[in-house]
């Protein structure tokens, strides 16, 4: 079992107090300057270390900051991460990862053991499958400071960065409408998501104003996010099925674009007959093929953001009681 | 500043002794039922937890495994995390991840960061720019329980698991020369990891075989492990510049696949000219266009074995000595 060199290991072997081998590793005045030099040699020797944990415990700063995120598989959340870790380390903090998998339970357990475990703060985007969020509530009421990004919730009032989904998921939607496509479908994700929401918004709005009717047939949740590619397949092969079926295909969600543009090479859809376009911010979105039009977002940039707000918040030596919910414009990728 | 209630607040509040309190939420026996009522019932409402931390540094036991990695963007890495955690939640383990971007400096940062915060062991894949191992070796003399995965070196004497990357290698080079390439460059990542140079040696041993010379001038090292795209894009350059040029390249690492695929399209070369084979454990390799023949690792199995083989070493009451380096085979895909 691994066990770091103490105090009292010290003490013990150079025939000290605790007491007085902690005032010479800390250049205490009242030691004499030969024993801190026996005590500082003998430390190094042995390798110790002053615990950080047990310095965190007395100064309630650990320098570390959570960032809880869906699925690190999502190139999205790769990016938003290193965007979050570019300003971290360069401030002196460190940063410890956590995913959820779209679990409700896992979140609660990951949020819970950095919490206790003393993180100055948490980055958090939330999961597919939670709807109760009386524990982060709860943890926040405490006085952790939180910051939500992407997946933002309304019932906890912080800071807040996402993206302009809205506008981002009307562009999609009229981009396919200008290449002359009407029936179009929409899959998304977990309809308690707030991002799901506005995408929809933002898709029901670009068919009002060209004048295309709404139908509710046309539009696939998949709860699980895109973890499971069964689901995705199966809206896929639903949508192909019916009578009058869509001539385009809007994603709403980053991992499912991936699953779709699967679905349809797995069931050898001709590409003239759906066009496809899709929220995503794969790295290798720009080489697959069948190829999508699609809506990149700012993910290294919301993830400078998120940490800033949240060392704003934990640095703050005041409570601060005015927050904002920045939201960042999407780009537009069409299909050369 | 988050401040979790404490025992003392709650001794404070309720006018009694913090050891009685202490007492009273343990259940212990010398404590009235009544008391233990009362203190229950306040610290569920002041929504009080018992401070792992403060339990670790009694118990030298905090239940969290650290993971580091190169790079969360990589595919292999993220399967071979949920491999990990597959087996970690399951026995009451927390995971922690960090990486390093392929950092020596990075690396050493968040391996000491995190044994200061005391995890019970390490999973540990090594940056492509680490050369100097004594920070671990140091870490590992003192007790702390490490496993190797994937990117293992020799130095310290611990259990390690990785893939047959020699078999890898030489199944994916002998692919491309039954199908009548001759001329097979190698595009591989920096020089001192061991998976480097084990997949230098299967590649040599193919031609070999094959009677093939071997040609010092068609090896590439990206030493920054696919992190910088234009130093893949130039070596692609380089090799397709050459008077007598390559007609396939195999590409030794999983992130300079997708990069060796990237600079093909862009240098706009005919996918006839040049036959790719490469490692790949991305999600969508069977998407990509150009496409190619990919050596996939089992990820998600070797941080399965990689945690079952750091659960032994914490847990394990006596010291271990004998140790074993498991390797995976992988599997060849072909382009179809």
């Amino acid at each position: 079992m691994y066990k770091p060199a103490t105090i009292k290991d010290i003490a013990l072997a150079l025939q000290l107090s605790p007491s007085t081998v902690s005032r010479a590793l800390r250049d205490g005045y009242e030691i004499s300057e030969e024993t801190k030099k026996i005590v500082v040699a003998y430390a190094k020797q042995v390798n110790y270390k002053s615990n950080p944990i047990a310095l965190s415990l007395k100064n309630k700063r650990s320098y570390s900051i959570g960032i809880v995120v869906p699925e690190l598989a999502n190139s999205f959340f790769s990016q938003a991460i290193a965007g979050v870790e570019s300003i971290a380390y360069e401030k002196g903090y460190h940063t410890i990862i956590t995913q959820t998998h779209d679990s409700a339970e896992r979140e609660l357990i990951n949020v819970n053991h950095l919490a206790q475990r003393s993180v100055d703060g948490l980055l958090i985007s939330m999961s597919a499958q939670t709807s109760d969020y009386s524990f982060l509530k709860n943890l926040h009421d405490d006085g952790l400071p939180i910051v939500f990004f992407d997946r933002i919730i309304d019932d906890i009032d912080t800071f807040k960065v996402t993206s302009d989904n809205f506008s981002g998921a009307y562009n999609a939607t009229e981009s396919l409408i200008k290449t002359g496509r009407k029936k179009i479908a929409l899959l998304s994700n977990a309809p308690q998501l707030s991002i799901t929401n506005t995408r929809l918004a933002g898709y029901m709005k670009a068919l009002a104003d060209y004048h295309i009717p709404f139908r509710t047939e046309l539009i696939r949740n998949c709860s699980k996010g895109g973890n499971d590619y069964h689901e995705v397949e199966n809206a896929v092969k639903e949508l192909l099925a019916m009578p009058d079926k869509p001539d385009a295909i809007f994603v709403s969600s980053d991992r499912i674009s991936i699953s779709c543009i699967r679905a349809l090479k797995n069931l050898n859809f001709n590409p003239k007959e759906i066009a496809v376009a899709g929220f995503s911010n794969s790295d290798v979105v720009d080489l697959l093929q069948p190829s999508l039009s699609y809506v990149r977002q700012k993910a290294f940039e919301m993830g400078q953001i998120a940490v800033e707000m949240l060392l704003k918040l934990i640095e703050s030596k005041y409570p601060i009681t005015e927050f904002e919910t920045k939201v960042l414009n999407t780009e537009l990728h069409l299909i050369k």
